[in-house]
């Protein structure tokens, strides 16, 4: 079955070069889209591409963690810069979800996490009492995972200078048997995603807009869940979908892997609250960041076994197999609609939605 | 020989315990003195303290890294933040001095620089060009050391919430031998430093108060140079006199390592236009940033062999002998002055000079 949908693709906005990218720096440039990917790939990517023997991925392959090999040993290296307004807020913290995300990054390569670093940025005034309970809940999560914290460092700047806090983190995993990548889905596998999508987003757009709503962050550490799946096998790919949520996190997956993700969209858990709720203010759940939920392929024949693991875990109660990689087209994304519709579902190019972080 | 000089220790410090640490984060919690190291070591390590089976080395040592261990072995891994005002400066700029300060942190502890990561904090409206000429020095400096980025992060603040861009970089070096800990320095070993002290500081201090002035930064990645050094052996202790420069720095060394650090003001090596710009404006080029010097402490039989291999790398032509380990006062650095005179040389409480970072 062939479907060709004209969207814009990567090739494009390759070909059109860095004309693409604006000459100042654009909000749209952070949020996830084909601008960030524009800026990140044409961009940064090639101005520190740097060979080593040590590099099994390096950045140009635009993975969640780029691969260190030391031989026997495989590690996993990633990192990221947290800012959240709210810092605090139902199902969730910056603290925690600063520590959870380089966690995920980790457990989504197939990598063990061994070690945390951060990185401190306060802005002089911050109160005391928001800078114990962040680092609280950081401990919280990295306890919950095993995972030590080791290294630091802690910058103070000018009022005005910086808005209270930003949290960087850095982790290191051990590879625990093959590596997850992007690039490795293939025709038959199984699509499949761990819970509900946009849980993260909508329930601070929720918050922002003073809406009365029951709506949490889905904030979780995978690793343990991660682990259990990586002992029953057969995932060939696989992503956290978190800053622009699904839609692009899974467009990334396909593209990378260069196959079609067939997704019936009927089967994509959302929660019928954060659904409503995005009527009402037009944002797409399925635009908007997971802090804990994981977009995977796997091999057929290990696909319900896994489902079953992921259910049977309390991060993935309401995971669910939404479809299917075909082989074409090529680096789509293609949605079966209820009524038996075909329509695709493109990268957005920059922000859906109130910025949340 | 016994020299007691009272002073407020770190022991005091601890024993006046979170009291002393204010209740809102104050500009002098990050100026690399006293305040500084109550606020990190009474509060924030603390709190991240995680025990696991992986961690060699961890936060609670307030090492330059943290050390992993993995059995055959042993990783020391950093981070760093970093925000300069101006972003470019004679000497060096901020991209080349956030991967070199990370490189150096690996360095110091023996380890050799394998992989960096990069989180770029970015305002909303900074022009392009001066994400690329930062982008291109980090590329230098990683060139120069042989280190790959393999991995990073970007996020976009609004404009007004974060000024201009920080970069967080955190790195991971394989140990070559024996660790260099900042605990090991031995009564008899020679004290060392790379060359000149405060260039960094000085001449951003010279910058921004508008003086004719030739002093750079020092800013310069010292594996290379260190790589040497470890081969000659018998270093017993090193770090980079980075935040707050040599005065901190060499205080830290003098407490861990529980020992007198004994040295020879007229032997420290300091350009002398720093010296004359600091006797205008009142700073002591002792107590600001270098961003390329490493003060060290080495066997007495190595020490020359050290000396003559530093002083034929580019990195350090100024380097010099500047005193000795002794047995007391324990956990204090004694200068004798020119007349032969002596004096206690504290770490600063807070800042003592123009904010520059």
């Amino acid at each position: 079955m062939e479907i060709v949908i004209p969207r814009r693709t990567k090739e494009e906005l390759r070909r059109k070069g860095s004309r693409r990218i604006p000459r100042t720096i654009q909000l749209s440039q952070g949020a996830g889209g084909s601008m960030m990917e524009a800026l990140i790939e044409n961009l940064i990517a090639k101005r520190l591409d740097i060979k080593s023997s040590f590099v099994g991925s390096g950045i140009d392959k635009l993975e969640d963690a780029g691969i260190i090999d030391l031989g026997d040993i495989k590690l996993a290296f990633t990192t990221d810069g947290c800012t959240v307004d709210p810092m605090f807020y139902p199902g969730g913290s910056l603290g925690s979800l600063s520590v959870g995300a380089t966690i995920n990054d980790l457990a989504v390569m197939g990598a063990k996490p061994i070690a945390i670093s951060f990185g401190l940025i306060l802005e002089e005034g911050l109160p005391l009492d928001i800078l114990e309970r962040t680092l609280d809940r950081m401990s919280e999560v990295c306890k919950e995972s095993g995972v030590p914290i080791i290294t630091g460092d802690t910058k103070v700047m000018e009022k005005g200078k910086v808005d209270k806090l930003i949290i960087n983190t850095a982790g290191i995993g051990i590879i625990q048997g093959d590596i997850i990548s992007d690039y490795g889905a293939q025709p038959g596998d199984k699509i499949l995603v761990s819970g509900t999508m946009g849980d993260h987003g909508m329930s601070l757009v929720a918050l922002r807009f003073g809406f009365q709503s029951n709506l949490r962050s889905d904030e979780a550490p995978l690793w343990h869940m991660m682990e259990q799946l990586l002992n029953i096998g057969g995932i060939t790919s696989a992503k956290d979908a978190t800053r622009g949520g699904f839609g692009p996190n899974i467009n990334e997956l396909a593209r990378k892997s260069n196959v079609c993700f067939y997704v019936y969209e009927d089967k994509i858990p959302i929660k019928p609250e954060a659904k409503r709720l995005g009527e009402v203010l037009g944002i797409d759940p399925l635009s908007t960041a997971c802090e804990g939920k994981i977009i995977m392929t796997v091999e057929p024949d290990k696909a319900d076994e896994i489902l079953e693991t992921m259910r049977h875990h309390k991060y993935g109660k309401e995971a669910a197999i939404i479809g299917e990689v075909r082989r074409n087209p090529k680096g789509q994304v293609i949605l079966e609609t209820e009524v038996g519709g075909r329509k695709a579902l493109h990268t957005s190019v920059g922000e859906l939605h109130p910025r949340i972080c």
